[in-house]
């Protein structure tokens, strides 16, 4: 889950109407028919999801060979099949998709001391480079060499087979399913924003958007202690299914500017408090001077969703009552306190889990065009 | 609740087998004789508590008049009971014990804002000068000045009618008892202890002790989002009390130093994974050992029981694994978090409630009877 | 010095031209007859400040009375002459201007302690209500019911003499002046700033914005550690001044947005090394647009100046790259300090101080004359 | 600099009054007859250090080969010397020691990127995993798989040439000198130490012990904004010492536990203020305890030193005053730091460098006598 990507409008350049295929960008089908004894699915042009031969790097002695089990659909792999690029690179050749994912360890590199095969693990999916100032200091997400699966030029881990760091394939206790393991990446994306936020126990919490990242964040916020989260939306189903997950109240809200003020008010009777804490899990004009606006005096705004590039934001006056504003990307450090939440029942995370397919061209063309569509659909999870 | 005064056997010299009277405190009956209207429960020599006529103070344009409802036994009532002291100050007259307490509010000065006549309120019992560097950077509870219910030379709540600052009375909402707003001070004391320790979601805790304080702190551990807690005693009852309320293992320890190795193995092995903070709910040269021996390197050791003065440790070792040692001193600024957690029931304090009595002279001796024996009793509440 | 207020543009509304009287807002000078031993400055109209007979309030038993000595004019004090208002409220009748103030005390209420007849102290401008969470959680800065000097509808301190509570003033040491004294006022915005930007030994620090409040902030900024500190603004004059106290580099800029990548490019290298945390201390669209841009991932803006109310901004890219975003409000708890790094010559503040004025209607007239003026001057001071 | 080992008194153990030879050490000099074209300084028995051949690794793609030029003796260096063994592991062999150094570049492996050939550097001494949750998360001194040098059983970097990992080698400005590159290392125990003790602007500091590591600790702490810091040693020497690097105030005191409270009160005398954070570079019962007694409540004790092993201690009243314990181990991520203080003149290091050596065995055995006989001996230097 790549918060910095995830439905960025200005991803794909429109002329005519139409999105333009990159400069350089060419699908030979050619270059993809020798067997390697390995499929994954490639985004090989527009809306176009193919499942091909795919063959991976060698075992490094530190490294793992995982048999995939289970690969859930994020948005950003949505809008790389819509748009072939992200806000700041495009794609040069077709990728692999796919970065939520766990498998089956089949085989394990010479040094490989804290993985065996057979055990179940999680794959985190960013390999940082350990040696600059933001890895040093624990913060690997924001380092500027970070190989990230499905983030060009990296494939993916929609795959077979795929070889990755053992340090970064994470054990699944007896308790975690490998669904559960999958899920871990966009449940890191709720966990690294509640940290961002200094979610702690007592916290008030306004959501605004109840797409998969919102309904995380709310469960998350939940985990961390938050005793009263109110969430809102501009579509009503999407609404009954956080309440269904835990809202403690709910609010619907338009897209239009000049409902900004009742709707705030709506916002502030339903949270019965002061908000502390705002996620804006949509990241518009409108949500981001809802979140400016309502939050508390030395309160925090976090900027989750991230729909629209530039804002016009009333930032002054909400400076000036101390409300912060943070942002996330990615995550870090996240997998461990994942698995722990899962094993332990904090989180309760199979009912995001709304439809599951195949790995047949078929069944990956199904499930792509499912989660695109949205709707009912929370996340769509392949199992292979 | 005051921890650094709990049990600390100190407090009490000893002559001839036999406790000794602090230098000037005298009870003079006939002072208790004429009717104020209100009644209290006094601490009158060693082991003597007796309901008498009791004046309280003006009420002041900021305060409330208090009609008290519940009121619990806390440690340190019973510890100046048998003692007559605290580590710091011996008493110099007999002195109105409790500080746990709730009540109806029935009367309010002229400046009061935030509260009316029937609120049903929690009542924080210290009153901090407000004016000190301590108050003004949100440490209240360091005040050198601050006025604590119970505290000599100040007066308990333990009383028919207590005046109070409106500002230190927490209106509870519904969903909240009045014995749940009692509550809130020994829960306040483990809300702090969470607080100073850091405890976020995913912490592994150990607490060593599960009396009243042990207990309350890993109810508080767990709304903060700790995922396994382990609880040690060398009372298999209260262990098992322990887990009935949430431990997720417990180890009975004894309180032999020859068997300290073998036991933190015991309770490594229950935790399954590194003990991030341990809670010394005890305060012993043998538990603080333990603490400082098997809590993680970067973990925390909080000392909250405060048993032993004088303490041989291995510090050295402990402090070059990193690992912190922090002590608290009552709570600050925790009453709102813990009405917000019983009205979320994120934790459920009830059951700690083991025994009532009601406010005669028969039903007070009974009560500070049954709490001083501990064993099956957790918290003694009076209701009046 | 109020960095809410500070020339936000919005203040004073336009018609013809003309800036607009608030409504209600009347001067009748027979109100301002009689003699009351004590003069004061106040803003009377449209840039027509005068000294006139001034009533303080009597005595409270924790206040002290003080015989004022030095007096600073802030930019708020200017923008009320120009605008009689602030952005969030209007003037209503004359008011005494003033808040960066020293005195010595010349009576004492009957409770205070701390100070003596004869003691020099500064005088912490804002008195809060102590009772709200902010202010009980050490957050004084935030309580909305703050009562500051020179802020509608209190009177400041630009007074012969001012009564005030004794635990807000603070006693200056020997080493430290009274000038230095009022000075602790503007550079409590500068610790503010610095302390909510965690301001560290090593910081790499740029900051927008050479006037008074940039200086400041640039002084204290070196005081707390930093290793390189840039300055910009649009004036040469300022930056000379700023390189002469102390900064390491300086750049010159425009107002023009379409040289802002270059004007960028020209910080980062007068950097040579990435930007931990920049100060916008102007406040505009461009400025918070190069803030966001320039800062390094993971690291914060702090916005001071407050000349633009809303602004586009490209936001996202900026939280995509955990850039924080924090604002000010005045400053809390910042005295201790201020004094502290006045008397340890951590700080030199006496060379901000421009020019002097005495206490005469014409001195007084002189003095706003050449504050608003700005150019050369950075702080006016009025002696008593 | 390794504080977890210097001077710990019980490294070796005694039988008949003399140390013994840790079981299975033997030097055998004809496995060091072959000339390396290296030498390096080993410990070869007790109070034996030899100039011996030494074979350094291959260099790694991702290493450099340094030629040493400074390396400066530690106080860990002389235990081994003295004890062949640190508190919890014995020489199996003879080992190189050093730890303190830096050099020039003359070769670089096929992936290093940040350094070229000619490059003077200073070298990082501990090498971590980069893969458990200790080096993600920020804290790789904690990691338990570091290999430092100088730390059986690593060879140390008392050598014409070493290799090293090009990550940890911190490329010095030129206006840092080789000396000081070296000097990064103890001056990284003080930037951890004030680090860990959240040493701020303001602070008020009591070091307690003016050895090499409190000297240091005090440069920090200045460089950090301490306003006052006072620094007591039994040796008046060390004292005036202290106050010509920098002390505020200086305290003689005894190391007689009946003289705690009179020092105490001195110290307190001398520091005009309440106690933010005592370092104890010393470690004993003594200073411990003065330090626990004479911090400020709220405040913080950082043991740095670490002479006993075991202390009774009056740890619960300090608890019950809120004063934190910290320990540290090493140093992580502050040559950046130190480079950087250095370099922008905020700490003069050069200073404490009272003696240097050149590298013949003649020379060496030199260094390290007047290195272990103290006195006016602060950091002797070996230059190559």
């Amino acid at each position: 889950m790549d918060p910095a990507i995830i439905a960025r409008q200005n991803g794909g350049e429109i002329s005519d109407g139409k999105p333009k295929i990159p400069e350089g960008f060419v699908f030979d089908p050619t270059k993809y028919e020798q067997d390697t004894g390995n499929l994954a699915v490639y985004v090989c042009g527009f809306d176009d999801v193919r499942v091909l031969p795919y063959k991976v790097q060698a075992l490094g002695d530190e490294d793992v060979r995982i048999q995939m089990k289970a690969i859930g659909i994020c948005g950003s792999d949505i809008h790389y099949l819509k748009h072939l690029r992200n806000s700041r690179v495009a794609l040069k050749e077709p990728m692999v998709l796919g970065h939520e994912s766990a498998g089956v360890i089949i085989e394990t590199g010479k040094l490989v001391k804290n993985l065996v095969v057979g055990d179940r693990v999680a794959l985190e999916p960013g390999i940082p480079c350990y040696r600059c100032s933001f890895c040093k200091q624990g913060s690997n997400n924001l380092c500027r060499e970070v190989k990230f699966f499905g983030s060009p030029p990296v494939h993916g881990s929609l795959a077979q087979q795929v070889v990755h760091p053992a340090s970064l394939c994470h054990k699944l206790p007896d308790k975690v399913s490998l669904e559960e393991g999958a899920m871990c990446e966009p449940l890191s994306v709720g966990v690294h924003a509640c940290r961002r936020a200094s979610i702690q126990a007592g916290a008030h919490v306004l959501i605004l958007g109840a797409g998969p990242i919102g309904l995380l964040t709310m469960l998350v916020a939940r985990a961390f202690g938050a005793v009263r989260v109110v969430v809102t939306d501009i579509d009503e189903k999407r609404l009954s299914t956080a309440k269904e997950f835990g809202a403690d109240s709910t609010v619907l809200v338009s897209s239009d500017m000049n409902e900004l003020n009742e709707e705030a008010q709506a916002m502030q009777i339903a949270m019965e408090a002061l908000i502390d804490v705002t996620f804006d899990c949509v990241g518009t004009t409108k949500t981001m001077t809802t979140a400016l606006n309502i939050t508390r005096s030395g309160g925090k705004v976090c900027l989750v969703g991230m729909l629209h590039d530039k804002m016009t934001l009333p930032l002054t006056a909400a400076a000036a009552r101390e409300v912060d504003v943070l942002g996330i990307f990615r995550h870090r450090n996240t997998y461990k306190l994942c698995i722990d939440l899962l094993q332990s029942k904090r989180i309760d995370i199979q009912k995001l889990i709304t439809h599951r397919f195949g790995f047949s061209q078929d069944e990956v063309i199904k499930g792509f065009k499912v989660s695109a569509a949205g709707g009912s659909a929370i996340k769509v999870m392949f199992s292979l």
